[in-house]
C-alpha cells in the first residue's frame, strides 16, 4: 500500500476526530502569491479553510512570498497579489479573529527555523522530493537553492505554529512527510518540541480552466475571484469550443466543452451529463450563458463583500496576522534554541 | 592567473587603503564554536582581528553556532564554547565597544536573508564550492542541507552588516566569491543594496599542532588559549618526538620536532633553524622546555586578563553584541524587503 492510499484510509477517522475535538487541531495552509486567486483556488483550498474555521479549528494561512522566487527571477507584483489574496480570503469568509493570515517575509523567527531543519535532512532526501522534481521540470531552469530547500522551508511554516493538520492534495503529500521526518528527527536529537502533523487530504473537486486543463493563472485559463461580472462574461464568451453544434459531456474528446460543463456542474451541484442534455442544441452559446450565469450568481455575494473592503483593510489584517505569527514563532524559536543549548 | 593569485596581487593596495581610510571598511569574521580556541586560532585569525580593530576598522565577529551542526549530529556544549570564545576574544584584546561579537542563533533577521539569497544561486554552483566538498569529505557523512547551503548562510553573515572586508585564508576565498556573486545578483535584480566585499588574505603563519600537523581540536594536538601554565606544560611534555637525540629543523623527516620548533619560533619571532642549533644536544627535553617557556610567557598576559573575566562578563558582551547585530540586521532586512516589494 503506498503512502497516499495509507493516508487516505485514515481520513474518515481523522475527520471524525476533527469534528469531535476541533480545539485539538491547528491548521497550516496557504499559497504562493504569484497572481490573483481564482475559482480553482476557491474550490481547491479556500472553501476547505472556511469549513475548518467554522468547525472551530484554529487556522494559519501563509502567503508564501519568498516562494514566489523559487522558479522565477522577478518577484512581480507580490505586494499587490498579497493584498488581493487577503481581500479574497476575507470575502470568502475567513475571519481574521480566528484565522491568522500572514506572510513569510514578515516572520523572521519562522524563517530562522530553516537553519536547524536543514541540518536534519540530506541533499539526497531533498532531491527525491517529487514536488521539487515536478516544479524543477516545469520551471525549465537550473535548480535554485531556494527550490531545492523549499520542502524544508515549508516544514518551518508548519512547525513554527506547531501545526497538526495540513490540508493537501495528493501532489503535496510528500511535503507533509518531509515535515513529519524533520519533526521526528528534531525531537529525537534535542527533545520533544514538535508535533508530527497529519495530512488532511481535501476531497475538493478539481475545477477545470476555460480550456479544459487544470485552472491555472500560468495557463491563462482562469476565472479570477476578483473579476467583475462583465469581465467574467467576457472571458467565458472568449473560451474556445469545438465545431460540433450539440453539447455533450465527453471529457476525452471534447475537453473544452466538457470543462465548461464541469465548471457549471461543480458550482450548481449538478451532474455535467445532465447539464449537457439540458443545453443540447443551444450549443456553445447556450453552454456559455449557463456557465456565465452559474459563475456570476455564485460569486455575487463574494464580490459584494469584496467591494466593501479596501486595500487598507487587507493591510491591517496582514499587520495583525504578521504580528501574531511573529509572536508565536518567537516562542517556538526560543524553545528550539533552548533545546539546542543556544540561549546565551 | 587563478583567482587566488589575482586576489593576492591586490593585497598591498588594499592594505594601504585600509590603513589610510579604516572608517571606509567593515570587517566580518568569526568561527564555529566547536571547541576551545587555541594558539592556532590566535595566530591565524584572532590577532588579525585585534590589529584591524586597532587600525580603527569596525569589526563584526560571529560565533556561527548553527554551523556547528553542518557536519555532526549533536550540538555539544555550544553554549560553553561560545562563552569561552568570548572570554578569549576579550582577553586577546577585542573591545566590545568597537567590535560586535554575536551568534547566528540570536539574529533572526540575518538568518532570514538566507531565503532571498538561496534564490540567487543554483544547486550546481553550491556543489562546486571547494570548501563544501572538503568538509563533506572530512565529515564522512551524507551531505546535509545545511552543509550544502553553508556558503549562502555565510553570505548572509557578511552582507547583513554590509561587510566590505573578509579576512580569509586561501581555503576560504571561494566563500567570498559566492558572497560577491550573491551581492551582485541581488543588486542587479532588485536594485543596489549590498556592497561586494573584498577578501583580505591574512598573512598569518600557520601554527603547527603538537604532532606537527595543522593545529586542530579534532586532531587532539592543540594548545587551548584557556589552559593553565601547568596544563600547557603537561600537553607539551607528552608530545611525541622521534628517537634522534640532537635537535635539527627538518619538517619533512622530523615533523614532530620541527613542529615544536616552528611553534616556539613563531611565538618568539625567531628562525626555527637557529632555535634548533641552540637546543642541539639538549634534545627533546630541552626543546620542550624551550617551547613550554615560550608559550607560557606569551600567554601569561592573556591568561591574566582572562582570569579577571567571568562567564557573566561573556554573557553581557554577547547580549549587547546580539542586540546590536539584530538592530543592524533588521535595518538591512527592511531594505531588502522594500527592494523586493515585500513590505506590507
Amino acid at each position: 500500500m503506498d503512502s497516499f492510499t495509507a493516508t487516505a484510509e485514515r481520513m474518515p477517522e481523522l475527520r471524525a476526530r476533527i469534528a469531535a475535538h476541533p480545539e485539538q487541531f491547528r491548521v497550516l495552509t496557504g499559497e504562493r502569491p504569484t497572481g490573483r486567486l481564482h475559482l480553482g483556488h476557491y474550490f481547491g483550498t479556500v472553501r476547505e479553510r472556511v469549513r475548518l474555521q467554522s468547525l472551530g479549528v484554529e487556522t494559519f494561512v501563509i502567503l508564501a512570498d519568498y516562494q514566489v522566487i523559487t522558479d522565477r527571477d522577478v518577484a512581480g507584483n507580490i505586494r499587490e497579489n498579497v493584498y488581493e489574496a487577503v481581500l479574497d480570503y476575507l470575502a470568502a469568509g475567513l475571519d481574521p479573529q480566528s484565522s491568522t493570515i500572514f506572510t513569510h517575509s514578515a516572520v523572521p523567527a519562522l524563517n530562522q527555523l530553516l537553519l536547524p531543519f536543514l541540518s536534519l535532512v540530506t541533499e539526497a532526501e531533498l532531491h527525491r522530493n517529487p514536488t521539487v522534481k515536478a516544479e524543477l521540470a516545469a520551471s525549465g531552469r537550473a535548480l535554485s537553492g531556494l527550490l531545492l530547500t523549499y520542502p524544508v522551508h515549508q516544514a518551518a511554516d508548519i512547525l513554527f505554529c506547531k501545526g497538526t493538520l495540513v490540508p493537501v492534495g495528493k501532489d503535496n503529500l510528500p511535503h507533509v512527510e518531509v515535515t513529519r521526518t524533520i519533526a521526528r528527527r528534531f525531537n529525537e536529537r534535542y527533545g520533544e518540541v514538535f508535533p508530527e502533523p497529519a495530512a488532511l487530504i481535501t476531497e475538493a473537486p478539481e475545477l477545470p480552466g476555460l480550456d479544459g486543463r487544470k485552472m491555472s493563472k500560468s495557463y491563462g485559463n482562469a476565472i479570477a475571484l476578483g473579476m467583475t461580472a462583465d469581465e467574467t462574461a467576457t472571458v467565458i464568451r472568449r473560451a474556445r469550443t469545438d465545431s460540433e453544434r450539440s453539447i455533450t459531456y465527453d471529457p476525452e474528446n471534447r475537453p473544452e466543452v466538457s470543462g465548461l460543463l464541469t465548471t457549471a456542474a461543480i458550482i450548481l451541484g449538478r451532474d455535467p451529463g445532465e447539464l449537457a442534455d439540458e443545453v443540447g442544441d443551444a450549443g456553445a452559446g447556450g453552454l456559455k450563458t449557463l456557465t456565465i450565469d452559474a459563475v456570476n450568481d455564485f460569486l455575487a455575494e463574494h464580490r459584494a463583500r469584496r467591494a466593501e473592503l479596501t486595500v487598507g483593510d487587507a493591510a491591517a489584517v496582514l499587520r495583525e496576522g504578521n504580528e501574531r505569527a511573529q509572536s508565536i514563532a518567537a516562542d517556538t524559536l526560543h524553545e528550539v534554541r533552548a533545546a539546542m543549548g543556544m540561549l546565551y
